[in-house]
């Protein structure tokens, strides 16, 4: 079994964001040297200023989808740089198709060059709406290349294919994680996300908006969870020699069911609740009075998005294990300690 | 309706391929000026050789993946640089991505940049193994991402997601075409494709190659068709000024079925017969022989693919008029005279 201790320096991509920056934090503590790359776009410097005086942490500021260049030697590189709220994601749709493209070649090649391990940060966005579920990692996905939406699951998806190119055509050691929803501290108050929004709103005693007739279901994993996760996809030892790796005999009639670490994993909570229930939620744990607004669902956004995480138990042994309603009160806390603050008096 | 007049001078990637240059002639022919860029990884010089001495026309020989500069006016850009044969793609999977993505971006760059119009050569490619059949633009697609062949696959859905963001962002006048299979003079011998290899194979008195047991379907189309196809999808002219093309609400609620010229259009000839029709129609048209070698199918081989083409008969008035066996024969006189000028003798 790999310990952090294999993997002593690790560049993470997108460090400033809000799973980026759990993720540096958590590297930290497990005794690696984390060097932080974020151009800032999206991500926040506060979500860094706990880090920034830690032993071992170091921040860069720059843009992965111009270059990517580290000094020293790497260990790991993990690319999490992309905006990731679709509200994000409408405004910067070229950026965001960018740093997909651009920035997950510039990640491997470091992490070629170096001979270091590389993790890309995918989505369930890459199963667009899809037409089965829970959603297996065998599963294609249904999604619409021309949609607005389009140009991150698309970006995504275009991610994974790079990745696999590295893997069977250069050896890399490559991971592939599909990222499903994720909460807790550190979501921005104002990127559109669904809790976040929710809480933010019912803590201001605004009208909770809820997309449609709030019928269709998310499944939101804490990030907490979500941090194990990934953690552990990293640590896990490859179960392919650099010479399989390249072996296109080996690879290519390989079947994408094939339970190797190498394939694409699904992290998330496939607990699942309708939009509606998450709004109840979030009006208990604030305690609010907020009335529900109800507002059009945006061009093909999903009906359904539920995790099937059995590949990520089988293999690595890891569940999800915060309640959802649990979640909620925690990201609650936080975003009222974050209000207070903001509001003078 | 705009004339090839107005496109005066029209910048073609991969022009020294298959279907560019046959576009490079075609376009020459109809007044305009034309300058064809290609680095001849999988195009070649020869394809350009009846064209290097005409008046109007001049080559530059590049990689678009990393930049595209051409001086002077320009009209139109047309992007068709891109290795397109599983054989080529799967052998270069990385040069097939960067096209795919930075090809396509420094190509809707330099339209962007000199207002002019451009063309994206997609692919039925982007339906991946269709569970409908035929395909209308409006059919998603069902293609894994991370299979050997997805590199293909998700490069041109994602140069669409690029292509339509610049249409959104930008309010560049862009076009997509989805282009089937076709076949015809100047397809190369040597690239695995199914109508040209079976040809070779039966003029060179070899077994005829058949994939799986030769029930799958394929529906091909003549070269002239598919550039009278082209050409009536980039002549077309714009149904969106530019400020509807970049008024966001306008084009957030529109829908993938709309219309309009800006959105993605099949071009193809929905003839369909089974692998083991076309060998038995290039066994008559050459008079050859050969017996029928079986071997097995590639992982993700589609089992069907087929266009609707009703849409470009709707808006473009066109259809193709080639019968598939009458190509054949062209094809096969192609090939005939080829070969022979290889072997001495």
């Amino acid at each position: 079994m790999v310990s952090a201790a294999d993997l002593r320096r690790v560049v993470l991509t997108g460090g400033a964001g809000f799973l980026g920056s759990h993720l540096c934090e958590r590297l930290l503590d497990q005794g690696c040297e984390v060097v932080c790359v974020d151009n800032l776009l999206t991500g926040r410097r506060e979500n860094l200023a706990p880090l920034l005086d830690r032993p071992g942490f170091a921040f860069i500021e720059g843009d992965v989808s111009e270059g990517l260049e580290v000094d020293g030697a790497v260990d790991a590189v993990l690319h999490f740089a992309s905006p990731a709220s679709p509200r994000d994601y409408l405004e910067l749709p070229i950026h965001t198709l960018r740093v997909g493209a651009y920035g997950t070649h510039n990640a491997l090649e470091l992490a070629r060059a170096r001979g270091a391990r590389f993790l890309l940060a995918s989505t369930s966005e890459v199963y667009g709406d899809p037409l089965v579920s829970p959603q297996p990692e065998t599963y294609w996905g249904n999604v619409n290349p021309i949609s607005p939406r389009g140009v991150y699951d698309e970006a995504k998806r275009f991610g994974e294919a790079m990745t696999m190119a590295y893997h069977r055509y250069h050896g890399v050691d490559t991971r592939i994680v599909r990222i499903f929803n994720t909460f807790g501290p550190r979501m921005r108050s104002d990127d559109g996300r669904l809790v976040s929004n929710l809480i933010v709103q019912a803590l201001r005693g605004e009208p909770l908006t809820v997309h449609g007739d709030g019928t269709q279901t998310r499944s939101f994993c804490y990030v907490d969870d979500m941090i194990d996760g990934l953690v552990a996809v990293l640590l896990h030892p490859s179960d392919r020699t650099p010479a399989q790796r390249m072996d296109r005999a080996f690879l290519h009639t390989s079947s994408e069911a094939d339970d190797s670490i190498h394939h694409p994993i699904n992290l998330g909570n496939p607990e699942e609740y309708s939009v509606l229930e998450i709004a109840r939620m979030v009006l208990e744990a604030t305690a609010s009075a907020s009335p529900t607004r109800f507002v059009a669902r945006p061009v093909d956004d999903p009906r359904v998005r539920r995790p099937d995480v059995s590949r990520a138990a089988r293999l690595l042994g890891w569940r999800p294990t915060v309640p959802v309603r649990e979640g909620v009160r925690r990201t609650v806390a936080y975003f009222r300690t974050l209000l207070a603050a903001d509001v003078p008096g």
